[in-house]
Parts: structure tokens; sequence; C-alpha cells
């Protein structure tokens, strides 16, 4: 079956305070946006990667790979209003009975352990979503008052979030909603399914400078 | 009215693989516990600072603290069986009119802002649990399924979780209970109301290696 990965990099990293959006920032000498597409070659060298970027950044992305020499292959589909939507033009560049991993360009740290989990769970299932355990307490808020919950009742959701590809096209036919978090939460509006597989410790989302930080020096304990 | 630190340090540090507790753990040139206790030392040179350490380890600890010149005034009370035992330890050498802020002694980011909006909150109101958004999508376990959940509607906890001693003392005659993951969820369980503060994002709670790499960096961007 066709295995495709559609990494998102909507981001205009505003919330890192810097010049450059976050996915552009370097991470041990490339940007964090090299890295997540790495992963993805390094699990299948014949797997079709597409790029969502808004339409903005992407000569910069050209620029940036001609730099690097980066050739890892890939193609750009062009970042829309909101996630929702930047998925909806990545999907539109998929076809055929395939398999579908969405994954946020700013979690460089996915492994191939990670990305062949969530591609035989979704090949058997339809669905894989990677979670984890919080390591935190939690408690929900409701108006002015708020509720401890039982943590392990409770899973961190992470991506790459896998599908079988029909089973998404159909899900993103739905209109785009506050609810939709997740590529998970779509689906599971739609009707379907959803499985979990184990996440990685790891696999964090790069959003702040200490995020940026904390990625360096998980990058060091890998090499 | 006085204050109390309740600091927690009963940590095995078996998660850390390394041979001496996490809470020993040096981070800058000190240890961990260190950081922790004189961030409430700054806050405030006259509260009672009371940390909760095992038995075993409190021969190391005084070894420590005359190795390091630590000068920070603290009782120590016996760690128990249980955080909530450890806690209850703590609290027997409380007394009066008080404000405590029960605190994880590997959380040593906090800082002044932080303690100060804690007491602020539980002189005006009995209760102060500092909180922070979720950076994730969440799921619900039931049995085998799961379940999106909106994540607006949930918040993380931190320490330190802040209350009138009165109250905290009626909370702790409830038997101990799997349910309780903090203090808050003892004092809710008691039937006394909740109130939030604003937490901080690097008042992260060192339980693994990585986190411990993410210390050290957030101390270097601190200093």
């Amino acid at each position: 079956m066709n295995k495709y990965a559609i990494v998102v990099a909507g981001g205009k990293g505003l919330r890192m305070g810097a010049d450059i959006p976050k996915q552009f920032l370097p991470l041990a000498g490339k940007p964090v946006l090299m890295h997540t597409l790495e992963a993805f070659y390094r699990y299948d060298s014949e797997m079709k990667i597409i790029l969502v970027l808004p339409v903005s950044q992407q000569a910069f992305w050209k620029k940036l790979c001609l730099d690097h020499g980066f050739d890892v292959p890939h193609r750009i589909a062009n970042g829309g209003e909101s996630r929702y939507d930047s998925v909806k033009n990545g999907l539109a560049l998929t076809e055929g009975e395939a398999l579908v991993a969405i994954h946020d360009g700013v979690r460089p740290f996915l492994n191939t352990g990670l990305i062949a989990r969530c591609f035989a769970k979704a090949a058997e299932k339809g669905s894989a979503i990677p979670v984890f355990e919080l390591t935190e307490s939690l408690r929900r808020i409701e108006g002015k008052v708020s509720f401890s919950e039982p943590r392990d009742a409770y899973r961190s959701v992470q991506t790459p979030q896998t599908f079988r590809l029909d089973i998404l096209k159909k899900a993103y036919e739905l209109p785009n909603c506050d609810r939709f978090t997740d590529d998970a939460s779509i689906v599971e509006a739609a009707g379907f399914p959803i499985d979990l597989v184990e996440g990685l410790r790891e696999n964090i989302k790069i959003t702040t400078p200490l995020d940026l930080l904390l990625a360096e020096q998980i990058f060091k304990l890998k090499s």
C-alpha cells in the first residue's frame, strides 16, 4: 500500500520571539524541519512526503534546501488559514489506496520505531494515534470551578497520527470546527474508531525558546 | 500569619537510573533540593521550611549541607511510605494560624512571583493551586476506547499547592486513597473549594534524565 507523510509546518513562529518561523530555526546546525523530513525518509525512502508550508515561506524553504544540500524528496502543498485547511491542502496531493501519517513539522524527534508502530496499527485498524502518559496531575475546568481528574484515565496526544486514506478523506469532508485540535478528533467526529499506540517521550513539539533548548539536549543524547 | 513550606523529597530516584535519589543530583553545581529550598528562602527568609526526607537519606543530606555550606534554615521530617504519609509527617511539625505551601522537592525552578501568588490567593480563599495550560491534545481512556477531549477545559497541575493550615489538617484526616494524586485532590475530597493561580512554564518536575538536561538549560537561561 502507498505510504504518505503529510508534514504540517504552518507555524508563523510568533511565540518564539524570533524573526523566522520556528520550523526553520537551526537545531544542531540545520532547520528543525529537515530533521523531521529525514526521520520519514530514514523509515522508508520510498514513501511520499508532502510538506505543507505557507506560500510566503516556500521560496525561503527552497533556498534553505539548496544551502544545506538537502535531498530528501518531497512535494510542497500550500499552507491554509488553519491547521485543518493545511492538512486538507496536503490531502489533495494524495491518491489511491494508501496510509497517511500526518505530523507536526516542529516535532523533529520522531524515530523509525514510532513511525513503524503507527503504520502497522493503521494498516490493521484504520487509525493509529501515538499517546503518552501525563506526568502532572490534571484538573478539569467547569466555569469558575475545577475538579481533580484521575490522570491515569488520560493520555497526551502526539503525532504522527496515521490513518487509512479513505477514512481520512471522508473525515475531512466535515466542516472545520473549534473542537478539532488534532486529526484524531476529526476522524472520531466522522464516526470512525481511534486506535492508540505508545508515543515517544522525546517526541516534543518545539513551540517556545525553552523547547528549542531542550531539543538541542535531546539531539546530543541521540547522537 | 505564619508561613510554612513543606518540601516533599521522598523520591528514591529509581527512574533516573542514577545511584543517588534525583533530589540530590547536581544542578549547576549543587543538589536540586538546595535550589528548591533557596527559592522559598528568597521569597521570605522568615518562613518556616520543613523538608520531608526518607530517614535513610537524612545523614547524606546533612553531609551535603556541610559540604556546600548550605545555610537555609529548615527542619527535617521523616518521609513516609507514600506521598500522603510524607506530607502528613511534615504537617505534624506545623501549628497555629498559618498558611502552608506544599511543594515537590524536585521542582527547583519555582520563583518568588509564583510563591507570592500562591500565598496571596490562599490567604484570601483558603487554597491556591498553580496550573498551566496543556500544550498537547488530550484523550480520555474508557476501557478499550478513547475520546478526544477539549484541552482548553483542562489544566496541568504544579506545586507549590498552598492552603490554610486548618483546612489542610482537616483534609488530611481522610484516609489515603489511590485517587489522591496531589494535595488539591485531598482537600477537594474533604469538601473544600479549590482556587487556581497561574503556574510557571519552567516549574518542571525533574523525573527523568531528559528533565535534568532541560533543567541545566533552564538554569542557564535564568542566570
